[in-house]
Parts: C-alpha cells; sequence; structure tokens
C-alpha cells in the first residue's frame, strides 16, 4: 500500500492552482497518483514530479492456439509485424514519436526469429511459440516463472537507465485467445463474456475462439495464477506479468494499454496486490473483456477513442495526458501566486 | 459540402496501413476528414497532412448577468485571468506549452481592461462586460455584427501568418449562463436542459441560473440566430461564432473544445451549415447542454476526462491525438512497404 500522509498535500497543492476544485477531472486523480507515488519515502511531498524518459516496451511471443483459425492472420505475421516496429513503421512507432517515447521490442518467443543487431530489438526467448493450448499446456511452470524473472529483470534495467514512467505492449498472433482464457479461468467468467472479436475475426471464427477457450479453461480448475498461465498464457504475457512486478519492485508508475496488457495487469495484482498503486490505465479497448477486466481493476481509463491494435498504442496515446497533467502539478500558478481572487 | 471525391483513395490509404480495418477507430476519422479537407481543389488527394503552427485563440468577455449570482466568482475574475494567461499561469498555458500549442488572448469587452505590451493580448473591445440579459438585451445587433466580423478577421490573420489547425477557447465569468440561454432558444429546449453546474455553483445558484435564463429566453421567440446572440450572448461568443465562420472561409479545420465553444460552433453551422465539415469536436463536457449540443452537431468528441474548466483546455488536451492521427497518415508503413501479409 501506498503510504498516504502527503495525500492531503498533494490534494491541497491541486485544489490551490488557479481553477475550480476538481474542474481538471482525471487529470488531477493523475497527477495526485504520481505525485504520492513519487513522494514515497521522501522527507515531504515532491512539488515537481519527474516524468524522464517515458519509454515502452513490446513483448512479442508466438502461440501454438493460432493455428485453431482463431486469428485474422498466421503466426508468421507476427514476426512481419516485428520487422515493422524494427524499422519504424508500425502504429505504435507513428504514435511514439509524435509523443517523444522510446520504444524497444522483445522478442519473447515468436514462431519465426529475427537475425538483427538493431539495438531497439532484445531477444528474450521463451521457446519457439508456446504449444497449442487447446490440447496442453501452453508452457511449464518453470518457463512461467523464467519468463516473469525476464520481464521484471527487462523492466529493473529500464529504469535503472532513468525512465520514470514506463508503458507495456504486445504483438502476437493469437493472443487474445489466451488472454481471454487466462480472465476467464482467473474471474470465473464463461469464455463468452470473455472473448471478443480481437482484430476482427467474423462470426464464425469467433464461435470457435470461444470453444477452444473453453478447452483451456476447462484444465484450469482449481488452480493458482502461475499455473494458470502455464496452461493458457503466453510467453509475452508472462514477461508483461513479470514487467508489472518490476516495475512495482523499483516504485515506478506504468501507462496501462488495453485488454492483453490489462489481464497481464491483473494477473500481477494477484500474485502481489501492491502493484496496482502503481498502474493508470490509458484506453478502453474494444475488446469485450476488457471491461471485465477494468471492473475488477477498479479502473477508470482516460482515453476510449475505439482501438484494437494492441501494441501498446493506447498506451502511447495517452502519454500526453500524463504530461498535461504532471505539467499542471508542477507549473500552474496558485491563487496566491496569481492573485486570482475566487 | 466537402467535395467527396477523393475521399475513397483516402479511405483507402487509411486501410492499406500496417493495422486490421478500423483498428485505430477515431484517429481513423479524423485522419479522413483532415486528408480530405486539405484536398480540396487539389489535383489529387494529399499523400501529406499538414499541422503546422497549431495555434488556439482565447477569446475573453464579461457578462452582465453575472450580477445575478449565476457563478462562482464576480466578473473581476475575469481580468485577474486574463492576467494569468499573458503570465502563463493557468491550465490552458500549460497544455499549450507541453502540446507546442500557440496561444493568442483577445479582450472583446472585459469589465477591467489591462494595459499591458504583450504581445499575446489583442483588444478586439466590442464594450465594456454586456447588459445584464435577465433584464434587456445584452448587446445591439450592430455590436453581434461587428464582433462577427472581427473574430473572422482575426482568424484570417492567424491563419495567413501560417496556421493550419486552430481552436478556441473562451474566458467569461458568467458565460455558461449565456451559453445555455443562446442554446434554449436556438435549440427550442427547456432552461433546466441547458444550465448546467458552470464551474460549480450550489443548487441555489442553480436555480437562480435556470430562471434568469428563461427571463432571457422569453424575449428570443421567434428571433433569427443573430437577434438571438443580441438578447443573451456575450462578446466573446459572437466573436467565436465569427472564428468559425472565418476558419470555413479559410478552410482551415477547427478542434472544438467544450460546453461554450460548441455554443458557437453551433450558431456559426445555423448561419453557414458547411462550416460543420471543418470541425474536430476535442472534448465531452460536463457541462450539461453540451449533450444536447453534440447531438445537434452530430459530433462524437475524442475526450471524455471529466474537464468543467473551459479556456479551450479540452483543445489543447485533444491535439496530441491529432497529430497522432496524421503522423499515422503521413508516415506509417502499408501493408506492401513492410511485407506484411494480411
Amino acid at each position: 500500500m501506498l503510504d498516504t500522509k502527503y495525500s492531503q498535500y498533494i490534494q491541497h497543492r491541486i485544489d490551490q492552482k488557479t481553477k475550480p476544485l476538481g474542474a481538471l477531472g482525471l487529470l488531477e486523480k493523475v497527477a495526485h497518483q504520481l505525485a504520492l507515488i513519487q513522494s514515497q519515502g521522501k522527507e515531504s511531498a515532491v512539488e515537481h514530479i519527474e516524468l524522464n524518459k517515458p519509454s515502452i516496451i513490446i513483448f512479442a511471443g508466438d502461440h501454438g492456439v493460432a493455428d485453431e483459425g482463431v486469428s485474422i492472420a498466421p503466426s508468421a505475421v507476427t514476426q512481419q509485424m516485428v520487422l515493422n516496429f524494427l524499422s519504424g513503421g508500425a502504429a505504435i512507432n507513428c504514435f511514439c514519436a509524435v509523443n517523444n517515447i522510446d520504444i524497444t521490442v522483445v522478442d519473447t518467443g515468436i514462431l519465426l526469429p529475427i537475425e538483427s543487431d538493431n539495438p531497439m530489438l532484445i531477444s528474450q526467448r521463451l521457446g519457439t511459440r508456446t504449444n497449442n493450448f487447446a490440447n496442453e499446456a501452453a508452457m511449464s511452470l518453470e518457463t512461467v516463472e523464467r519468463g516473469i524473472e525476464l520481464g521484471a529483470e527487462l523492466v529493473s534495467r529500464t529504469i535503472s537507465n532513468g525512465t520514470k514512467i514506463i508503458m507495456f505492449g504486445e504483438m502476437g498472433i493469437g493472443n487474445t485467445s489466451s488472454a481471454s482464457a487466462i480472465l476467464s479461468a482467473l474471474a470465473n467468467r464463461t469464455a463468452v463474456e470473455c472473448v471478443g472479436l480481437g482484430t476482427g475475426i467474423n462470426n464464425e471464427q469467433l464461435a470457435r475462439k470461444v470453444a477452444v477457450v473453453e478447452q483451456g479453461v476447462a484444465r484450469c480448475t482449481g488452480l493458482d495464477p502461475k499455473s494458470i498461465l502455464a496452461q493458457v498464457g503466453g510467453y509475452e504475457i508472462v514477461q508483461m506479468v513479470g514487467a508489472f512486478l518490476g516495475a512495482y519492485q523499483n516504485r515506478t508508475p506504468v501507462l496501462v494499454d488495453g485488454f492483453i496488457v490489462s489481464v497481464a495487469a491483473y494477473v500481477a495484482t494477484l500474485i502481489e496486490p501492491n502493484c496496482r498503486d502503481y498502474m493508470i490505465f490509458a484506453h478502453r479497448s474494444e475488446e469485450s473483456g476488457h471491461k471485465i477486466l477494468l471492473e475488477l481493476l477498479d479502473a477508470e481509463p482516460l482515453l476510449d477513442l475505439g482501438l484494437r491494435l494492441g501494441e501498446g498504442t493506447g498506451a502511447a496515446l495517452a502519454m500526453p495526458i500524463i504530461r498535461a497533467a504532471v505539467e499542471f502539478y508542477n507549473n500552474m500558478a496558485s491563487f496566491e501566486s496569481a492573485g486570482v481572487t475566487v
């Protein structure tokens, strides 16, 4: 739990800004949360929130379940999209370019590895795509543990390089099926409630996806979160769970993207509930399971732009809102300093 | 009406980007609209949308109706807030600073004029605050015409200096009462439907505000939009109506802020319906009348952050979404260029 001893001071500081009480809505909540996080363990509350080097880590991994025809594209496209990230051509590259966000891409186990000395690319392969969870466990429990470790370590290294706010994105054909199955198993919701259209499948594929998720979830009864990850998870999701835990260990806020990243966030809170204090939710995904997750995480996202892309695009688009919240906390005049007599 | 002959090409260009069809939601609509606007009269559709020098013009004016106790603050605060804008201390300054937006502040008739050679400040005073519309016409019809002219001319000058997208903000104690009355009169809705809490009045003040709006609207039956502005308008609102018309005359898109700016936008569409094609709606205000306006204007705003401040803050906060939409239209890879085989 965050120490809230500076909470009242921070709220007072916000309330003394030259605006009616509460008039900046969600930006006030963001500023409060960030100020409280950065005041932990300090001798007084921070007057200046730091946002140095916002960074996104995109975790890419492939899924054996893609063979079941649950996606609009085959696993080979994961590699193609990773190459697109590395050459700067994807949506996430565009949004990070305009919003000054550093990008790292992690191969957590894509079907077709990439030979490249591009410094954006990090290899943390847990295997050559997961097993097809419709029929068997996606990976071993040891692999889950190893993935969580690797994700946490990478985030720690990123933070030690000066990053004060971090985002995670993902790429992996089939990963909405995995995320839906994890959610269904953890939250005890039906597959129908947790499965959505992904990036745009038809109704027949949707029915197939529900059936496949049900097959995987059937093996999850009574299992703990890590064992559920082993049954129906994905390499990129497992490493993101570790990434959230790493951000928490380093007391660093995470701007949380859409459905798949939120599943990893939720798993992280089941392992370490205090993680939640460091999460800011960026956007409301079109994916139906995201609504359930936002309720479970008691989260009110900043944006609702009808996105259904992944890659961390929702988080990257929300970064300017965070900057605006921090700027008003740091630099906006108070009634006293401005001579405003409300 | 916009010439839509390039619409299909623009949509094709968007659909060929490396993302599932429609996966960027509202950003795709924004990119389409901006590309279509900038393709008007050209020999082919633009491949590169230009967003040079985004600028906000904040129109400040005072309202005689403030004497009725319909606001949380007296008219003197309008001047104090204008001084705050000029010294860089207000919320709008913070949001423009982080989002690289130029600010101009216009005195359209505030109670206490400002002696200043600050180049941000422009004086286009239509009077020393309006008459109290509870009892009499706020201004003459000639003043309305003059204000519309001044607003349009200022926007034309701004655009001739290179601005490719423009925003309007407002400051004026009492101006939600004026905006509510204009909406009530134009849209034939009751005062209760159109009046909200402004920046935070109590229930007693709210009842008083409804009664005052009803008094003003009672004189508006059967009047045309400009005559309604004369009865219950404000100097800043009148100049903003002109500003929207000026943006249209210069075929320049406007990123539309919340309730009060949207009232001016609506009046502008009643004078010149083609104005609407150049409007992008930035945010959903907490003010109850804004919902009615968004329906009348068939508008789906980009942001919903619980703001109730004015100043153009919603527009300034939405500017990075516009930049992101333009960046993906201009620079995101296509399936062909990236070698992605979906």
